[in-house]
This record gives C-alpha cells, structure tokens and sequence, in this order.
C-alpha cells in the first residue's frame, strides 16, 4: 500500500522554539504513519527531520543544489535537484497536504502554489494569511488537520482542477 | 548593446480595467527601450503585450506548456518551457526588474521569488504587500520606477546575495 | 543510515524479455538493501519496481506528469513533478548509481546526462555505447557492478567534477 | 508577425575551426531571417552568436546558471533558468528547428530530447548518428536543411505527438 505524504515547509534559519515546533509536527506525522517530505535543508525542515525518526519515520529532502551530502542528518533520502528555487514547486507537488511553520518568502513562494494547485496547507505561526489557507494553533493540531485532509481528499485529478479561483 | 528586460506579472484573467492598466504599462516598457518578459498567456500579460506591441517594442513569451501556439498573439518570441508553474521562477529570473499587477496565486509566487532573490518588484494594485515590495499607484509611476531600478542596480551578482532577510 | 539509491531507467513500453530482465535487476537492488529510482511509469520501469518489491525492497518514482495516480502499482512513493521531461535529468541526479536497460529516447537523455555529471551508468542490451559507459551481460552482473560503484565512489563533490571530458 | 526560431547546440569549448564552422551557421541563421536560439555559453554557442550578429540577427541565450551576466558577448537577450542542465530540454522545445554542431554529453542530450519530442535535429560533425536525425556535409547545407524544416513544419501539435518511436 503506498504511503501517505505530508510536507513541512519552512525555513532554513529558525529560533529554537520554533525549531521545536517542528520537531513536534515531524513527530506527530511519524506517528501517524505518513512519510515527511521537506526541502532537506536546516532550520524547520531539520526539526520536521528530527522528530520524525525520533517516532521511527521516513524523511525525503528536496534539495535545491546538486549534493545529496548537503541535507540535514535526519534526512534519510536526499534527493537533489540541481533545480534550485524551482525544487519549491516539487515539494509542494510532491505533498498531499502541507504544514507551514512561520516562513519566510521561500515558504510564502509554497504557500502560493498549494493555493494555486489545491494542496491543503495548513497555517503555524505564519505570516501570511489567506481565507483558502488552513490555520493551526499547535503542532498537535496542525498534524490533526493534516492527516483530515489526506482522507477528506476527493477523487484523484479533482484536486489538481479546482483551488485556482484566481488564475495566474 | 544588449536590451533591458522589464516584466511584467498577473492574472491570465482579468478585468477590462486592468487589461486596460497592463496595455499602459506595456507601452511605457517599450517606450523606454526594455523588452517586456512575460508569462505569454492571457490577461494582464496579453495587454502588456499588447501594449507593447502599440509602441513598437518587442515581447517574449515564457509559457508553462509545451505549445508556443499557446501564446497570446501580441507575444514575438514565445518560449515553450513546458515546465508549468516552474516557469514562474524563470520569469522572475529573466527580468532585471518586474511590475505585478493586481494577480492571483500564481502571481503572489512570482513576487515571493523577487523578494527572495532580491530582484526589484513593483506592486500595482496587488492585494498582496510587503515592507520589502515597491508600490505604485498608475501604470506610468509603476514604468518609472521600474527603469529606476535598472540604473540603480548595483554591480553584477549583489542582487543575488542580497535580499533574503528570511531566508527559506 | 542513509540509504543507497540505485537509478534504474529505460522505455515505458517493452517486451516480455526485458521486462523481466527488469524484474531481475529489481530483485537484485533490493536484495542489496539499497532504494529502487525511477521514472514512476510502465515497462522497463515497472517491471524494475515489481522485482524490488517482491524481495521486499522500497521503490521511488519520480514522474513526469503532475498525477501521483499515473505511477505504476510497484511504486511506494510516487513523486509527481509536473518537470515533463526535464525530470529525465532529476532521476540521474537522484541516483548514485544507475542500471540502463535497452530504452529509447528518453533513455538516451538520461544516460548522457549520467555520462556528462559522471554518475556510473552501465548498460544493459542498450543500443547506445560509449567508452565511458559500463556494459553488463546479465542482470546479476548490472547489479554487481551498479554496487561495486557505490562503494567505489570518490568523497563527495568528486564525481561532479569529473566525468565531463566533452563538456557541452 | 512571429519570428522563426532556429537552435544551434554544441560544446561550451571547441576547436577553432569549429568556432568558425558555428559562425557561419549563425550567420546563415541570421540572413535567413530567423531567431538564433542557443545555450549562451561560449564554444559553439558563442561562435554561432558572433555569426548572427555580424548579420544583423537577434540571438537568445538560455543559460544554465542565475547569471545574465555568463552569456556570451554576442547574446542580446540572456535568459538565466538556474535550472543547470535542465535548460538543455528547454534549449530543444524554444526551437522550431536545431542544428547539432559536434558536441559532447551535453549536446547529445539535446539530440536525445530532439528526436523525443520531434523537433527536426541537424548534425553537423555530430559523432551521435541515428536514423531519425538529418544530416548536413557544411554549414550552408545545414541552414538550408533547418529553414526547410520550418516551412515543412505540419500544423500546430503534430509533431509534439510524433517522433517518439521508442518511448521512454
């Protein structure tokens, strides 16, 4: 059966409390049994990575440069894209629904495609508000929210088609 | 001497009135000598095109899908990238500066990708603003500043490095 | 640990003969503990899938298309990138070291891009040849060679440095 | 009216007398009135842009890295992808038809995305031979070949569905 893929996006500096938010959301997807998909580098995607083998789950990074080696040590498959910035547009794609943790315009340039595209994103502590935007108040239910979108989620291809009510 | 790339940024849908806006900004684009870089579909960028093409200038089209028959008619070079919303990083990339005009998410991705990567943006009616974005109020202060900015650039490569205050 | 990941590629479309020759070289990356990369769809590369999952192995697909549904049923995590096939190049990158077998086109992109990056490619009945490119006569034999390269491998950065001797 | 565009691919270094061969290629491109479509970088990349210019053609850079700035002098309009050798497959889909000026891995990836997608490939000193691929004994002949792809161009999408006899 396949696995169930939830991304955490976020940045690649963060502040120790922050760093422990995510720890706490990568432990709480582990938990659930879905696989972590981030961006493979430091800050929040490093906590997401941490706690999730903390709890005994998988870690993909997405990275934007060449080298496996440059993903954080939680990372257990590294896969670089040599794409750059572009490699935003990939996690989001890659992800079922998304967990933001604060952000800065990397996690913002995210945070616009999963609305474009209709990928659950789910709100901590961001800056950046949207009424099509999910909004969580701890990591607990950020994880909660998540895993009700992966069985909320309608037939395939129709997410794909609808959530773009603003083309551009 | 090669050609300043000023582009510009929106929705493939939108009102006569900002139809309307974006042909004024394209024609100032080509009255002052740049090439406009567009995303080549409808909306805000077949009126800049448009625009455009009224004061002689020349329009290139980066287009998400793999046919350049895609392209808006008022667009000279169209580029298939095929890439789809990928391509929205590559606009930014290819323009030393960029007008955003009102726009949805696919739009609020391209200006995040300009704050990250420190390239200038304009913001004309975008709902979307931030300390770091540039603001005009009509299509010939919008022009202005655009070209301001293309003097003002510092020396090759500054740009790059700079402007990520929030890294992610 | 990580894991290694081992890059098979290849036509969507095959025999009977070279899909179990598929099946074969799956088997055998999976028996060696290392993770199955590739392209996500039929043919060649299910036939690998099927073989790594049938001794237990993990499988990666890393699709063109933006639909996770279109991988084939041997893939546990499918990777839908919406890159067309620019993704060619993304499942060389993510391979350390990757199985040609047969292929056409498509194939043939990636085994340059493997050729020019200087990730070990071997060969497997594949049309193209090249002094740089290793041949196997069986499947034992790709598997054999593909992890004697793994472990072969330079300290990291090496291998993107070299390898490049007509660069293009 | 849209421009013709017509791709010229081959090494980033090369011989003299292939500089020269790229020159007049460039030039023919020019004369012919089409758009040269090419990589930026220097070799035969830069050789066939000095021959547009010195025709008074408009030449295109597509370029690997982030910087306009590593075009070639020759480039009017450089476009930056930072997608690394990903832009090869966008060199390919930018052109209605390429010439194939010897070459290394690099361009022979190229040639492999050509003959996947159906876009018309002229090799010109090409080592890489195939059935599919035209091939051209001087510079004049290969111009001559590449414009009468143009005019022999079936209409809009046919040949994206073609040409791809070994999928992959």
């Amino acid at each position: 059966m396949r696995t169930s893929r939830i991304g955490v996006i976020g940045s690649a500096q963060c502040s120790r409390e922050i760093y422990h938010l995510a720890e706490q959301v990568g432990e709480g997807i582990a938990r659930g049994g879905a696989l972590l998909i981030c961006g493979g580098l430091g800050g929040v995607m490093e906590g997401a990575c941490k706690g999730a083998k903390s709890a005994g789950g998988t870690t993909i990074g997405i990275l934007p440069g060449v080298r496996p080696e440059d993903a954080n040590i939680y990372v257990d498959i590294p896969l670089a894209t040599g794409l750059g910035l572009a490699r935003n547009l990939f996690v989001v794609r890659s992800s079922q629904a998304l967990i933001a943790i604060e952000g800065g315009y990397g996690t913002l340039s995210e945070i616009a495609f999963s609305l474009q595209l209709g990928v659950p994103v789910i709100g901590l502590r961001t800056t950046y508000t949207d009424a099509q935007m999910l909004r969580a108040h701890n990591a607990a239910d950020a994880v909660k929210q998540a895993f009700a979108m992966l069985t909320a989620r309608p037939p395939a291809g129709k997410w794909t088609r609808k959530g773009s009510p603003q083309p551009a």
